[in-house]
């Protein structure tokens, strides 16, 4: 029964992969989730039950994906934040509850006197100030703009760094493996400011537009521009350089670094990033581009980040680094992300020992100067590899066992490769686990 | 002094309008706010008091634009829906405010069965719901669709409307005046897919993406699509098609409609918009261009608006529309903004025709299925044409008046003629008339 539905899955699998979103994959999510709901019955009572009650608080928020089970289909495809919850639902998240009035931030302005006028003060301050408790980029000096995520904001750098007036579009380009909805975000409206152009180590010529993702997604790796001409421009993507992730080991002041508050607390829903720019300029004309696409970014989102920023910085505020080992880390955000993670770590490779059959980066470490201490590296992703020779195809191989990943391919690599989102819920992750440890 | 403080400002106004934006010329907003706040030491010391207040409430909103004075510059540039304020702030603002936990909606997720997956199921549900009770656009068989606004939504309409491959872009036309943002909105990334290319009724050809704004931005105008080809594709931006603006004659059903909260409900800054749409594939077109743009829509965003749709309808189910003139339009926001955008047209009526150099658009009156009478249209932007001679172009002339306003080449139309915000505050909206009054 089981190998009957995990072939039918495969399928389903197989055919839905030719029509979807290489992006975001969600048909096929929903339909796993379906599948499994079909399977089990009190999983469908439970969900029947939630329904009643979210029919009786009327506007009741959603609950991101429905809850796992052991037989589930375990979908990490996605980097969805969701470990950070309980940390919320911990002491600290009492302090961070947003509270909005009907009659509050109605206007599309919030400060007519900044280049980002629609950027709210308070969320500027808590970008600012968060920055300076964590020492990884320096804000001195610096434009904070504030993007719909950082998505957004990549978009924006685009369009602020392609010469406005050109016979060819200007190549945009990122080392193997690069994140893979850089090539489908550069190209999707065919844009004649900007075309993708693949692998950074493969391109030759002078003007180009190279995206630096440190640490990088999909495998964690940390870099600098590869490319080095005079009129090449540079984007930083910073979305995983927190201490949970890797040891901050440098005050960073590249010209455009780009964070999200997705990655750095959890908050993936809110969609809120940030760009810290250098040159006056080019903040403008990323701002004319958050104009042009969304006339601005909402304020709610930006009060809730802006809350969420706040907590995590009063939490170390109150509590110094140095006693999170006497006093818990139920106020420090990065201790407590830091601790999961490393905990996730080496159950992962625990699994990988046991199964014999795969193989991921090795183990980085340094000293983080947010910490003060030597820590080792946790990747957002587990860029696994298959060292089986029969297994060409490592997604499908994965799929058939349930577990829904990223292919190689999406992100320049090959087949024998997969991305796997760390940041899922514990009963996800621990499931994964240990299929994978059971693989042969 | 007021005079020598006028040319000063108008020349700084012509300097900056060469290298400003062109959609929302925040710039001279900024510059022209900086100034009058040299000028008024009480005004200076007030944002001094009220900064303190702000550094106090760490995470405090912003309050959009300064309040004005009487020798204010007056900003009727953008349509800031501030005049709502008022009404939010009554009674009915209780029932609205938001509350959001820290540790809720986390995830990318709201949905993952609903072919829009970060969609907020309270927030579809408040969208039917209003529009039920409003009749002015059917629901039953559209896919509902959140977007940052509904400028998001118009760009996505467009992804999904183009044809994916053909060697032209495919052409945008609206007919004069058409709202100003559409050609840059369309342009600015100069993609291969559409093309701007101007008035609708000037157009000659089979394929192209038709855009009806109904009631008309700029001016007030009820429109149907100009063009009839069986090929050609249309848009309805129905962003003013609410009781307030104009009387509610047909229950519309087109292919594609946008809406947003801006100017149903005032809440601009929010920034959410919907689209209804019939068909799937479209619909799934749109919704990726959505994640391609954003990764979908901020859900403190979309669970505001839900709030505040919600309170809406609760307002009219607890109190029957036949019974306004009896109860109050304290909980009815239809009514207590049709009834404020009615003053306000009387007045700015009274004011044109007190200085006898300007006209606006006739008057027109429709039985309104909603209030089950008849009203007349009271659009949400005068669209102000001048008649004296010597006046060429009406931007700049009201602008040496210290009022600030879009003119009408912005629209495909002439100089004669500008737009001008009927949403803004109470205060400066009352100096805007007392000048227009005097002005000969």
């Amino acid at each position: 029964m089981a190998k009957d539905n995990g072939d039918g899955l495969a399928a389903i699998a197989g055919r839905i992969g030719v029509v979807g979103s290489v992006v975001l994959n969600v048909a096929t999510l929903a339909i796993y989730l379906r599948g499994r709901f079909l399977l089990s019955a009190a999983a469908a009572a439970e969900k029947q039950a939630s329904k009643k009650v979210k029919k009786a608080a009327a506007v009741a928020p959603s609950s991101g994906k429905p809850p796992v089970l052991p037989d589930s289909v375990i979908v990490l495809d996605h980097g969805d934040p969701t470990m950070f919850e309980t940390f919320w639902r911990g002491p600290i998240g009492e302090s961070a509850t947003l509270v909005i009035p009907a009659w509050q931030t109605m206007s599309y302005f919030s400060d007519v006197g900044n280049l980002c006028w629609f950027l709210e003060p308070s969320f500027e301050r808590e970008v600012r100030r968060l920055h300076r408790i964590v020492g990884n980029a320096t804000t001195e000096g610096y434009h904070v703009l504030v993007g719909t995520g950082s998505s957004q904001l990549f978009q924006a750098a685009l369009y602020a760094l392609a010469p406005p007036t050109s016979d060819a579009p200007i190549s945009v380009v990122s080392p193997t493996p690069f994140y893979s909805m850089y090539p489908f975000m550069t190209d999707f409206l065919n844009s004649g400011l900007y075309r993708w152009a693949g692998d950074a180590n493969a391109f030759d010529g002078n003007d180009y537009i190279e995206v630096v993702c440190s640490p990088n997604n999909p495998d964690g790796g940390i870099h600098e521009a590869v490319l080095k001409s005079k009129s090449g421009k540079t984007i930083y993507d910073l979305a995983y350089y927190w201490p949970q992730y890797t040891p901050i080991t440098h005050m960073l002041a590249h010209d455009i670094m780009l964070f999200t508050v997705s990655k750095c607390t959890g908050h993936a829903g809110t969609r809120i990033g940030w760009a810290l720019v250098k040159d006056k300029e080019v903040a403008q004309k990323m701002n004319k581009f958050m104009e042009l696409n969304t006339i601005g970014v909402s304020k709610d989102a930006q009060l809730r980040a802006a809350k969420i920023l706040e907590a995590v910085v009063d939490g170390y505020e109150r509590q110094p680094t140095t006693t999170a080992a006497v006093g818990g880390d139920a106020n420090l955000l990065f201790h407590y992300a830091r601790r999961k993670m490393t905990s996730r770590w080496r159950t992962l490779r625990d699994a990988v020992a046991a199964s014999d059959i795969f193989s991921l980066p090795e183990e980085v470490a340094g000293f983080c100067t947010f910490t003060k201490d030597t820590a080792i590296a946790n990747p957002a992703f587990a860029w696994l590899r298959c060292e089986k020779q029969e297994v060409e195809d490592l997604e499908s191989f994965l799929r058939e066992n349930k577990i829904i990943t990223r292919g190689g391919t999406k992100f320049g690599a090959g087949r024998k490769v997969v991305r796997i989102s760390m940041v899922d819920t514990d009963e996800a992750f621990g499931i994964f686990v240990d299929r994978l440890a059971t693989m042969k």
